[in-house]
Parts: structure tokens; sequence; C-alpha cells
């Protein structure tokens, strides 16, 4: 079935979905699936539609404009896999889980390469089938490190870049390239235990339930836009080691199920937050 | 601020949020939260709208069945206190996490009066202040009791009729005056250990979850539209009365989320199924 | 039956298990639960034990002393209701669910009395036949205001002061008066949102999930040993007042829960952490 | 480290801890972690210990048989990997989830070899270089398929068998040749929507959340020993297909928890009923 998304970002007005949906009427297409969100607050207007039908994108998309405040950001897609390229370290879980889907039609993205600064994962990825390109940031400095990265990033042109357990950190520099479009698990609940080892910080502490925590990635560490959020289980008997094991599971599990909010256009950013149209 | 509630249940056509949003334009009410789900495999469709707005509600009646099919059920009120009967046995967690709701101001009810079949939660009803009417069981049919039962209910004239550990199975003479009225809780994650002593069968059967489910009764015992659920986690450590006192937390929370869900008029029945607009 | 429970506290040392069941096996008592836990850092050693028969606890403490390490810690109590007093400020939720289990049997404690310096809870208190004290502070300095509460807690002698929701830092001065013997429901999952209106951090910060956490207080604000933790699920949908709303049932269950852990001698402090033998 | 697990499984007595650590203390190790548990009903005992140290197997064996009751099952085993044979069907997502955690070490266990009787993850199996072997069933009866698999099976004597999606109901034939050692992932939570077709069944219900369960299997369909369980949310806008979606990650999390559990020597079945020492 041809199927489309739209998605609709703009200051409120009374009688906008009467508008938005009546053009959509007027082009005869048919509603699949609907939901529309407004802030209160700052009186912001969120919406996506799903529809079917044979129209004229251009002049659906002009008659939209026409009816819409002028701050309006329109985005109209037909239904297809995202381009991505993954950054690794050394851990496999979220990894594995991502190429798992990925090979047989479950992730709705073409993962285009893997970038690593260590070896470990390449025999896993060549074995999956998809380029591996190895770049270490021994000897040199971080910004020549992520040049470099960008650098093979750029061959590719993707659209998302997902950090399946990427363990350095980005700079500036590196993630305004790409607003809203780095996506990273974190292997905490945020906003508790930012930083580096959380699971050494979770056992320290005591606590008794820890998490995992998918976001975009922006200027701050740790303090971008949430999109998915898990919890499990832990005890007294638990180390900081099993934790971490425990942790793991929740964390691709968190990863993949943000991935596919995004992949499937359900997530529009607001400011420092998410509206995830599930 | 005055606010009202808009349920629409009828048959799908292209254009009906179109038509719908047009008419509450027409009146000039302002939308402040819509929801609308379409069964496709029935062509089915519902919608709950909360709107602000000072209106004529016999005209916006008329003017939204002239655009809707003929067989749409229309269902407009201003958001109020529901009234409510509660029928218990001889447990107290049910009833008393809905009495401490009620006298604060927690729960979108009026409670009118509670009935059971023994005396144990006399004194807790008469402390917050509500009626208690004791209809014994003993030496009466099940018909004569539930007449008896039914005439005390009759005063009071409720919308909604809750079983909060009403531990008596009710006859499809009963329930058939209340359909989609009367909300049960059941101390088992349906359909799972339907029937008398769902946790001692939960201890033989050595499930790693009990759960409770809050649902519409209807005929067929248990069998209701599900309206919430919830689980928590046993081992076998648990004996079936360890599993009783765990669960009775969960049935408390999900009995309540339900009876919010219903009375803020969140829930729509679909056949044996709802739609629940959270 | 008459039921024992037994706590030690003490350096690990190989043969400990062997050593403390044989001499429970010398006063012929009969073990019915049994934990035990080495924290391998610290080398250190924590066991329950409960146990029937009939015995002389005298002679059972000293036989345990002779074969356990010097700093040993030997708690020996009979199964029995802990007395507590309850402060509160003005939120029902926890008081509520607190006076309904004590008024059935399922709280394992006896409330003397309920000290809040706010009159809202007076009613429901009395209702439920608990002495209240209303202790204001207005016009006091926050020491003053404590000393009146002391004098008040004083007189009850209470073995554990229980935090339903007072919404007072408390000083050094007074927690230090009652080590491991104050528990506190905060509401979030600590660490994540310490200090105030942690529901408005969190609704700022775009979470997914909120929480609560009952906790030991002692002299660092929401730092103290952490007891139980759960979560619920939000999204953005939910203003900070939804979230308290939902957060509320998480709190008065997480609190319910902790409470009863402690009173049955299930909980074990080591440091900043808890070991809770469930 | 050295390190090994006693099993014991027998009849209860007054002392046997007392008895058992005596035993391991005379034989000069160190207990590392230590469970047990009375089933109270049946008067029967379950323990099991982690320890390290220099023995004599033989010895500690025949010490251990003498203070226990002569139905003692005792269980001695070094820690090591176990063997297993995983057979599957159609479906990607277990495998790949215990494929990954095999090729990196995640797994307690040896995969030997993965048997379907479909070709659709021969690419798979190969790619994780695992041998594959493709034993239809069309044209067969369905004890001579079985035949045919026991027959490849024998070729391994692995420990364990893993159902991980395997659609073919077994015959009592088959499943007590491996008494307690075959281990099924069913895509319910169990005992609801015993049998086909699980999240059909859910769909139709209308239920608000779903489950997996992980178990052996005996002889009843879907009736044998849970390992575990655990279950995710759905609501009236999830399809059949949707919740089978959704339902995959909670079947691989749960089936590899499960595996983990049991490779790990902490699960002991009694009866149709499990205790799993976490």
């Amino acid at each position: 079935m041809n199927r489309h998304r739209l998605l609709i970002d703009c200051t409120d007005n009374v009688g906008l979905v009467n508008q938005i949906t009546g053009v959509l009427a007027s082009h005869g297409v048919n509603i699949l699936e609907n939901d529309e969100f407004v802030e209160r607050d700052e009186n912001h207007f969120f919406m996506r539609t799903e529809f079917s039908g044979v129209f004229d994108s251009g002049k659906l998309y002009s008659d939209l404009a026409a009816v819409l405040p002028q701050n309006a950001l329109i985005n109209l897609t037909g239904k297809r896999k995202k381009n991505i390229v993954v950054l690794v370290t050394k851990e496999h879980h979220c990894l594995g889980d991502i190429l798992i889907r990925h090979a047989f039609g479950d992730l709705d993205a073409q993962i285009l390469a893997i970038i690593s600064n260590h070896q470990n994962l390449r025999e896993l990825s060549e074995q999956m089938r998809i380029p591996f390109h190895y770049i270490s940031h021994e000897n040199l400095t971080r910004e020549k490190h992520e040049e470099m990265i960008i650098k093979q990033i750029s061959q590719y042109n993707p659209e998302f870049i997902v950090l399946a357990k990427y363990m350095r950190i980005l700079t500036p520099q590196f993630t305004s390239l790409f607003p809203n479009r780095i996506i990273n698990i974190h292997h905490s609940f945020l906003p508790a235990f930012i930083g580096a080892n959380p699971y050494k910080q979770a056992f320290m502490r005591g606590v008794k339930i820890i998490g995992a925590t998918a976001h975009f990635v922006n200027h701050e560490l740790d303090e971008g836009p949430i999109i998915a959020q898990d919890v499990v289980s832990v005890n007294h008997t638990n180390s900081a080691e099993e934790m971490a094991r425990k942790g793991r599971d929740v964390e691709k599990i968190v990863l993949s199920k943000a991935l596919n909010l995004v992949f499937e256009d359900r997530v529009m950013v607001n400011g420092n937050k998410t509206i995830v149209f599930e």
C-alpha cells in the first residue's frame, strides 16, 4: 500500500485540525492514523498523520502551507527505510541486536556502515556483511579523531547516526553537524548517574532499580531530548558487574525501540523534550 | 473552566474528523484534547474530544448528527463527578483505597452508598461517612438476594456500580440491568486463572508473575471488556497467602486507575474490548 | 506459633553459617527461613533467621556471642508489631494507605500518633482514631519547631518515625537522635531529582518514567540508605501535575512496602546501603 | 578461581544446613554463595551452594551422603559451559539473541548445533559459524520426523535442548527422553493463551498486557515447570501483528534469562514448579 507520513510543527491556532484534515480531504487521501498534541505553555501544535492515496505532493504541500501559520514546519514523506551509520567501541550487545534486526528487516533502516575506534566488533560486522571502518583514536587529538570519523561518515551521507555504545564524548563541533540526528544509548536512568561508569555509581549508591535511556545528542553530555527509557530491578547481592550485565538487556531493547520510533517518524523534538506518537 | 467532553462512536467514513472538527469550529469552541481510533476490521470510528467554550448544546448535537452516519452514538457531557454505588464482601483494601481517594477529591465520583453481604466493612464505611447497607445472602436464593440488592441500588440511581472485591457471581438478570456500567476487579491477570481462588491457582501452577484485571461485567464470568491490568513478580518462596498479599496492592491500584479512566469518559466499549484514550 | 527472628551482623569468617546453625541446633529450635549475605569487598557477614521453638534467650545469646567475632551485632526478637509515630504535612495518599492497612492489621506496626505542621489531615486521623498533634512551624525557628516535635515524639517513645510526605527538611540534630529509625518517602527515583519539586524537574527534563524511593534518613538530604523503589511510565501529554498524580500511587505503595520490610526485620543497614532479605 | 556448585534435593530434617555446612567446613572449602529453600507442604529441602577450594570430590560426596536422608539427590559440578542443541523453525529473534550472546561469551553454554524444519535460519547460523541441520517434516509422520531429529541430536549428546521458537508440538516419546532438559519459550503469559497463535488470542480478548514464558517441556503442551516470565503493555491501537512484534522482544529476553539461570545451575525442579535461586 502506498503509505505516506505528514508531520506538522507550528504555533497553535483554533481550527488547525479542521483545516489540515480539510486540505487532506480535498486531495482525496485516506487518513489511516492521526495524532496531535498541543503544548499549552508554549501554544505549540504538533501533528503526525499517516495516510494512503494518490495525490500531487507539491500541491498538497502548498495547500497546507496556505492554511498553516508562517512558522510551520511541514514534513511529508513516503514510508521507507532511513539510511544510518552506527558508531561503536567494544561492547557487542547493542550492535548485535541492531544487526540481527537489520538482517531480517525488523529495523526501519539501512545500515550503511559501522565505525569504531577498536577492532573488537569487526568480525561480527563482517559476518553480518556490513562495512566496518576502524578509526583508532590513539595518538590523535579529539578534534583530529572526530575529523576522520566525520570524513568517513560523510562518504555515506546518512540521515541518522546511532551511537550503539560509542564510549567517547562527542565535541559540540561534531554534534552541531547533525542536530537531532544522533541517537545515543546511555546506560543509566537519566538524569540519574550522568557521565562515566553509571553502573559503578548505581552500585555505590545502593539503588534498587537501574535503567537505560535512549536520547538525541546535543551539546551537553547526556542532556539531549529523551526518546525512551526502561528499568530493571537489582538488589544487594548484585555487584556492579552484575548490574552491568542486567543493564545490557535493557540498553539494547531501549535503543532498538527508540530507533524504530525515530525511523517511523514518530518522534518530534520540542526544545529539550520529545513528543512520541506511539 | 467550562470543560466539555464529546464521545462519538459510528461507522467510519472518509473525512469524519474534518467534518466533526468543522462543526465544533462553527460553534466557536476550543478543542483542548482530541483522540480518535479507527477499528479497521470493522470499519468503525471512535472519537473523544475535550473542549471549552460557550455553545448551544442542542444545536451542537443536531449539527453533529447531520454530518455523522445514522448509527452514530453521540455523547456530550460537561465534566462532573459520576454517581456510584460500591458492592463489597469482606476485603478492605480496594474499598479503603476508593474511600481515601473519595474523601480528598481524587476520585471523579460521588460514592452514594456501600452495599455488602457481610458486616466487616461497616465500621470503615461509617468512619468515612458513607451509608452502609448490609444485605446478607444467608437463607436466600441467589435471585432473591440480588433482588434485594437491586432494590437498594435503585434507591440511589447510580451511573456506575463498582464491585470492589464483591465475591459473589452476578446472574445475567442482574448484569443485563447495567450494561457496561458494572466495573469489577478480578484478582488475576485475565484470561489466566478465571474463576475462584486465582492466587491458589497461581501458586499451584508455579507462575513467576501475578496480576489483576479491572473489567466491565457482562453475562460471562470474568469475560467482560478489560479496562486495565497490571502485574507484580512472585517467586518460589511465596505461599498462596503471600501472593494474595502482594496481589492486593496491584488490585487496588488497577481498580482505582480503571475507575478514573471510566469516570473521565476515557473508555469506550467495542464489543468485548475497550478503547482507552489515556 | 512462637516465631523468633535472629539478625547477625559481623566480620565474615569461614564456617560462620555452620557455627550459627550449630548453636541453634543445640537449643533445639526449628529454622523456618534463613538468609545470609557476605559483602565481599568489606568481608562483612549479614544473616537473618526465622525460627520457632522454646529456648532460653539469654543462653542462646551468650552461646552465639561465644562463636561470633567480637564486633558481632546480635539482634534476637519475638515477632511483634513495632511502635511508630507518623509525620505528615498536607498530602493524604501515603497516610491514608498506612491508616487503612493499620486498621485491618496489614501493617506490622502500632501507630501511636500522627504529628503535622498543618491541620489538613486531622479529620482523617481522627476518623481512623489515631491521636493527631498539630505543631505549626509558623513564627518558629527550624530548631524550635523540631524541638517541639521531638518533645511530642518522645512522649510516645516509638521505635520508628515514618515521614509520610512530611515536606520539611530535618536538621542533623533531629536525624542524629534516630539513626536508621526514620523512614522517608521521596517522590522521585533517587538519585534523580534530589530536593524540591521533583515532578516539576521530571516534567522539565522530559523523562519517560518517574518513580519513588523509600529510604532511611541521615544527615544528607535524600542521601540515606535506599530500602525500596518503583517506577511508572509517563509521556509528553502528562503535565507536572499529572505526573504528580501518577506518582502518588507509586509513592504510597513503595512506602508501605518498605515499612513492612523494615517492620518484619528484613532490612539491615550496611553503611549507606541496605541488605533486604525479601 | 576454582569455583564449584553443590545442589542438594532431599526430605527436610532439623539441622540439615548445619550438617551440610559442617561437611563443607571439614573439607576446608570456602562458601561464596548459599541459598536454601524448604517446601513446607511437602517437607522438602533444596539447597544450592557455590564454593571455592581444593578438595577430594569423591570423599566430599560420600561425606555428604552420610549426613543426608537416603532420598537425597546430590549434584556437584565445577563451573563450566553446558553443551546445547537449539531447535528453531522460521523466526529469528530468539536464535539471533542466543547466537550473539554465544559469540561473545555471554551465554554459559556451547552451542553444538542448530536443527530446523525450515531453511530460513541457515544463513544466520552459518554466518555465526554454528552447524545447521535442515530436517524437513514434509511427507513425514510426526514420529518419523522426530526420530530423525533425535538421531541428529544424539550425535551431539547435548545436556540441554533449547526450543528457540520451534513451532511443532513434541510427542511424549520425544520429551520423555530429556526430562527437565528441554527449555521452551512460549509466546504468552502462561497459563493464559495456551496453544496456537497466542497473540491472535490476546488481540481478540482485548488484553492490556502481553507476555512470554520460558519453561521446561514435559508431556503436556505448555504445562511444564515455569522458569521465567515477563510482560509488556499493549493497547487498543495494537493489531495482533504489532502485539507479536512487541512480544518478540520479551520472548528473547525471557528465554536468554531462563537459559542463563539453568546453565548456572540456579534452577531446581519440584514437581511441576521450579525453585530459582537468583
